[in-house]
């Protein structure tokens, strides 16, 4: 099964990313790798969702927050590649939760990534290294970002 | 034009960056890539600027130290290499604010960086990925912290 | 000396380091690279160290702290590669301090960290680039975490 072949399955729909607001690039090819800026979680309709996490959500809201984060990462990555069956695997994810100060089910939030990403890539591609931990503020009041680098495969890979 | 020249259009001055006082290098080459350390606003006594954004100072403000910020990394990346002229883009930057827990526009303040890197290379090679958060507190209360990857031109590129 | 031989000298043991609990590896080989995702203080008895830095304990007791999630860092490495040994160079540390809103000496804390790292390595290639920052809240509610790239020796430099 492919990357595609596997996101197909899942049913899931893929945001439409907007063009960047601010200075700087979505992400950016540099040999082997894809840098992915941090992205929050879009609906459909392009509007953010808000709150602080342990106060206007629980950790299980948040997870299914992080999920839509994958997606829209996901969404930045086929628009980038033509494909998610470009990419090799996950080298690393950043996972940002905007907590209250004593929350400390940052892994269990962003798991809703990170289970995306080996459903999409399997178990070994799709999971890579990370850090799940929480912020002071995020952007626009958004309960969750992430940002990611990913291995490209070679030309002979394809 | 390049990087240099551009930068002296700007008519900005790079501040001195002091030798680190804790147990760091401001920046290393990586083969191709030069990694710089978090950053913060000195000003030209060597002093750094304090605040907490969102309750000290404004958007804008934190705007504009940003923007210093980037000026001492310049300063830092100069000092390194001899020229800016060396540096071939940016791969990424990590914008950190020192903010309220409802502070919203990290964005709006790390633009100021990432302006000023795009007046320096240019639009294309001056942007590159990013993400621009909110810490819940920084080194000596400064307001704003940012570190950064650059790709180093190849010796056939000079 | 060698890094094992430095690590010896010093008489600290290595913590061993649990199964990930949540979706990612301890660690990962890219190339010339490994990347080690975000660690936190473990006890001998695989119990975490808890605390927020700034009301729970103070700057050099967290300073311990940090070298203890240096002392984590060391055995997923070793667990890795075999001997640390095998490591050229630290390229990069995050260091994340779940410290009070007003907190500002995270450069002391992270400090035991880089303190270990240059005693086991040496102060050319124990000390890379770095950020010391504050978070809003961390898993577990721990103290410190801290990732890290390292550059490993190519054939020819074992």
């Amino acid at each position: 099964m492919t990357a595609e072949q596997n996101l197909a399955a899942l049913q899931e729909t893929l945001p439409v990313i907007p063009a960047p607001r601010a200075i700087y690039k979505p992400c950016l090819i540099d040999g082997k790798y894809l840098h992915v800026s941090g992205h929050v979680p879009l609906r459909d309709d392009g509007t953010r969702i808000q709150g602080k996490v342990g106060v206007d959500m629980d950790a299980d809201e948040a997870r299914q927050i992080a999920r839509l984060v994958g997606l829209c990462i996901l969404s930045t990555v086929r628009a980038k590649l033509g494909t998610l069956d470009r990419v090799k695997r996950v080298i690393k994810i950043f996972g940002m939760v905007n907590a209250t100060p004593d929350f400390d089910r940052h892994p269990h939030v962003i798991n809703g990534c990170s289970e995306l990403f080996a459903q999409v890539w399997g178990e070994e591609n799709g999971i890579g290294t990370r850090s799940a931990v929480g912020m002071g503020s995020l952007p626009d009041r958004v309960p969750v970002e992430i940002e990611a680098v990913f291995e490209l495969k070679g030309e002979d890979e394809a």
